[in-house]
């Protein structure tokens, strides 16, 4: 006969795949657990979340609350960053139980002296077992117990004190303690919330078809930064490849001078843990990194783990690339395209070990160099088990990089890159733009299990990705855009050029005309046509609302014109709401009735209240739930709302 | 660098609780087993479905196939009762991906001359793997690749019986395993579809006051099985305690001659493997058994594990209660509810081995008698893990036993106790009346985990359950709820009594007036309200109807008036669906329109189809989806519908 559970614990959250991941915190975050807990019969039951620093011996506990049907929910804060362990333990507490039986016995009009009798022995064993000065407490408590009239006993019982000196020497009966134990991994700020800008180094340049210098981009920061962006993010800046080089808009023969993609890694002057000697020296790059931090800016790196043929592994380890029957190396290819200026990496090589410690290296320098945020190009296409491994690794020794994803992929492969430790991840948001695929998809990542690991990286175009969307709606749909990425997560960003609303697309593809994977660009910043103020305008808001800076709590209303979403974001410790209405239609004026979460803001059913459009400052007076709103294209593309108290 | 998955293996259903529990089913059923399966880039992978009787050393295997957005599934007959482990095994397959590969170049005009040679070396080394017929094969198929034309080869390479030796033979490349192993319970068929009539056989006697006993119980076989019920259910049949006997009405002093309940169990003439006298001898009720049997009727015992202050146990075993602090024993209570007649048994006891020994003895000696049905009297005022341990040792012996559990309580421990080895759960549906309540319950019902593990017994009535509705509604109520019940679930019952619709209540109570708990009733069957025709159908159509068989299968249908349910239910195979409208008011005719699954049915959109009422032959010809009925309480309230083909 095995002692099995004599209590259940069940449904635990967050939980993912039976503790085999992690979920995702930022410090400082009040963390909440939540649990079905409950055993046979009636008796009463007490039970603690336990929680610790991963490496930690000694558990802390803190209380776990009762709600609705049986379900339990306990928090504690995150106050540094690192894996945290936690799990629940709950007992039958025939303290509180006796005492629940005696009030009833009371009400009932029964005797309760042998019930008093019961209580009174466990007092007394509790009184044995603490301190002198709790001991005398619990004697004082049952000379007055004996003393008083049973209607009395109740509240003495109830006292406060007497609750924790009994919770903390009480025999625990029936000790249930959940497993496996659990895991949440705690990073810094700026895993959760932060605002991207991204870069070509070599295009900063003020000589036209020149490569620009990372001292260049030094030029550029008081102007990134001054949008309100906190991540720089540079397109690969290693030494580029020669063989195969892609010419203009990827054509398969380069002309001499086109510069060729920045993912084409590695030629005679070095891979991985090179620069090009166009963009400058490393040390150029570890100036730009302190210039940039004066800037309020934090470098984030490329890391594309791929090779050109040119790039020293290819000779010092051909093992760690895919061989043909003859011998030769193959290059990258997704039948039937073929990418000639590019060798997959074998990551099942016999070598493995190498080529992994090799790519564990090439981080780790980086991280040394001080590049803390690492923006991960295509991991969906290297083995799953290595990436768990990498990141793993690298925390060991710099728990503050940040991981980024950009796996454009199945979303169950999505998904999975992140339980395995990326921070944050590219989304399908760029291709969303009707009003169900933007609830849909947003509902789900605020929904578990989703939301406990996934933090969406919402860019509103890429050099890989300049959406139907931007391409058709010019101006207008920049702006509708940037409102609906700068509001729909922490975590947004553009691609250089999107502020002067760049749409010029080779017809009838998602690519640049003219990209600027494979030429120089020198762009005019000044043109009348930009949306700058309007960028600077939503990173400052994001700034100021602290429901813009969490992630998993959008949640949609209603709104009768599907030309115009309407959602709202709410801070886990219950601060200011914000709801935002957008026009998703970028050529024609809509209106709407929105129904207004009043209860989430507080306001009661008839009551006037004011919103304040944080975007243009106005004041509009509402009343009850629905309400009218009339959102112009290029004008006023949306309204982003916070009660006025 | 340890060696972590490969693949992954996520969303495993069913699976309860990380594995601490077991998936539920029935001999005979297809057994479907689902999951996402996917790694990193564009390998092919396959995956097989393994499983194996509990106990065996091999596995069997059966391939799993891909459905959209990754996921996967397989299935596989249960054949035998008993446990079954199953788990799955995926891998990547190199020979397909490579097939597919080949087929790619080829669509893209590219030469696949290099991709040959590695399809040709992958089979040449499986072809020394195979025996030699196999081998010959795979020769003959690599000597027509060579001769043939690149266009040919994809159709050379699809053969199944290259697939298969392929598949058998080949390196399983990334193998990776899912853990933990999984189990599922196999029951007998009466466990997932069954239809019971409960009967107190001191009633069943033929003198007004006097026990009935089992030969009058023998009496009432014919009447029973030609209202079409399977299994015959009844009250305790053990010696009834004296000491603190009830009463009529439960009235705290017995009068003398006051038979007394037959849950307060145990007096000087034995306890719980006894038989009351006034009922007979252990031959009559072994005859009764085998009488029923030829009746097509099952016998199922009532477990209450309680003992009356006269029980044996109290003197041989004064350690297995509850003692005061003065010493005596304690009787139930419920604070402020006082239950003098019993005694609970204190399953925590120091003697606690012996106590949970002496039960399963007890329930071995019955399903050694011949008793494989137990109905158990309040298994959630008895620990979780007491009926871990029982079920399991039992079925040990036992594997065609089937427990019941009588457990109205919260809802959380009342599926925990299914989780835990429970083959059927009494629900909540006596409360449940208005189409909203039906809906939801029955849907959470129908929906994962629940469906999983919960088996729903519809009882109309209990002894201690004389719902509302049928205190108020009378026969037309009564009507109404049967129907319910025996389409709502494969499991239903009724309380005797039922059938002539008994419906005087305690009032304000839901107790029955004189209830037969505390008295010997007497009862004319054929009483001129009867709905005995009724009954007859309803278990007549269950039985022809295989739809009606399954569980987790209703689904709800729009309907224009609340007053109207409309659900389906189709069995797992596909085969017909059955659709049942039902009046919910007693009191007023109601008409509705109701939109028809025709999908399901397989009816085209504007197609006229004729659907037959199983309750009456009554044929009416539907179009489309929304068609009108209207049900008549007491005369026509409800229609069970099958398309007629």
């Amino acid at each position: 006969m095995e002692n099995e559970d004599a209590i259940a614990i069940e449904n635990v959250w967050p939980e993912l795949d039976c503790g085999k991941f992690s979920a995702k915190a930022i410090m400082g975050d009040i963390f909440r657990v939540k649990a079905d807990i409950f055993t046979h019969g009636t008796d009463m039951i007490s039970a603690d979340l336990k929680y610790r620093i991963r490496g930690d011996r000694d558990w802390e506990s803190v209380p776990m609350n009762q709600g609705e049907n049986d379900s339990w929910t306990g928090t504690f804060e995150l106050t540094v960053t690192g894996s945290w362990e936690y799990t629940i333990e709950a007992w039958v507490d025939s303290f509180a139980t006796q005492s629940r039986n005696i009030e009833a016995w009371i009400r009932g009009g029964e005797s309760i002296e042998s019930d008093l009798k019961v209580i009174i022995s466990m007092m007394k064993s509790i009184s044995l077992k603490c301190n002198r000065k709790d001991s005398a407490f619990i004697g004082k408590k049952i000379t007055m117990i004996n003393k008083s009239d049973p209607a009395d006993v109740p509240e003495i019982l109830n006292d406060p004190r007497l609750k924790t000196i009994v919770r903390e020497h009480q025999d625990r009966k029936g000790l249930t303690v959940f497993s496996p134990i659990l895991n949440v991994n705690v990073e810094r700020r700026k895993a959760g919330f932060s605002s991207w800008y991204e870069i070509f180094p070599r295009s900063q340049g003020s000589k036209l078809g020149l490569s620009g210098t990372f001292m260049d981009c030094e030029k550029m920061l008081p102007y990134i930064s001054s949008m309100g962006f906190d991540v720089l993010y540079l397109t690969p800046i290693h030494p580029v490849g020669i063989s195969e080089r892609r010419g203009k808009n990827g054509a398969r023969n380069a002309q001499p001078g086109d510069p060729g993609s920045p993912w084409a890694i590695g030629n005679s002057t070095g891979g991985h843990d090179a620069i090009n000697p166009d963009l400058g020296t490393m040390e150029d790059f570890l100036h730009l990194i302190e210039s940039a931090g004066k800037y309020g800016l934090e470098i984030a790196m490329d890391i594309a783990f791929q090779c050109s043929p040119d790039h020293p592994y290819v000779t010092s380890h051909p093992q760690w690339f895919y061989h043909r029957p003859d011998g030769t190396i193959r290059y990258a290819e997704n039948p039937p395209k073929k990418y000639y200026d590019i060798y997959p990496l074998n990551f099942d090589t016999e070598e493995r070990e190498e080529l992994w410690n090799e790519l564990k290296r090439v981080i780790l320098f980086w991280a040394q160099k001080g590049v803390r945020i690492f923006r991960v190009d295509n991991p969906h296409t290297k083995p799953l088990d290595f990436w768990r491994w990498i990141i793993e690794n690298v925390k060991k020794e710099y728990d503050d990089v940040i991981f980024l994803a950009e796996a454009f992929t199945r979303p169950k492969v999505m998904y999975e890159l992140s339980k395995l430790g990326f921070s944050m991840s590219y989304t399908y948001f760029t291709w969303r733009n009707f009003d169900f695929e933007i609830r849909e998809y947003f509902s789900e990542l605020s929904s578990p299990p989703v939301k406990s690991h996934f933090r969406p990286m919402l860019f509103t175009n890429t050099p890989d990705i300049l959406p139907p969307i931007l391409q058709n709606g010019g101006r207008p749909a920049f702006m509708m855009r940037s409102v609906l990425a700068a509001t729909l997560s922490p975590l947004w960003g553009i691609y250089s050029g999107f502020e002067i609303c760049e749409n010029e697309a080779v017809p009838g593809t998602e690519e640049y005309m003219n990209s600027e994977k494979y030429e120089i660009k020198f762009r005019n910043f000044d043109a009348p046509n930009n949306i700058r103020a309007l960028i600077t305008k939503l990173n400052s808001i994001r700034r100021s609302e602290k429901a813009l800076q969490s992630a998993g709590n959008v949640e949609f209303h209603q709104s009768d014109n599907s030309n115009i979403i309407f959602y709202s974001r709410q801070s886990s410790d219950g601060g200011d709401t914000v709801m935002i209405v957008v026009n998703l239609n970028p050529y024609e004026i809509h209106s709407a009735t929105v129904r207004v979460p009043i209860q989430s803001l507080g306001v009661g059913s008839s009551e006037p209240y004011k919103v304040r459009d944080l975007l243009t400052g106005d004041l509009y007076v509402w009343q009850g739930e629905y309400n009218y709103v009339r959102l112009i294209p290029g004008e006023r593309p949306a309204h982003i709302l916070k009660l006025e108290r």
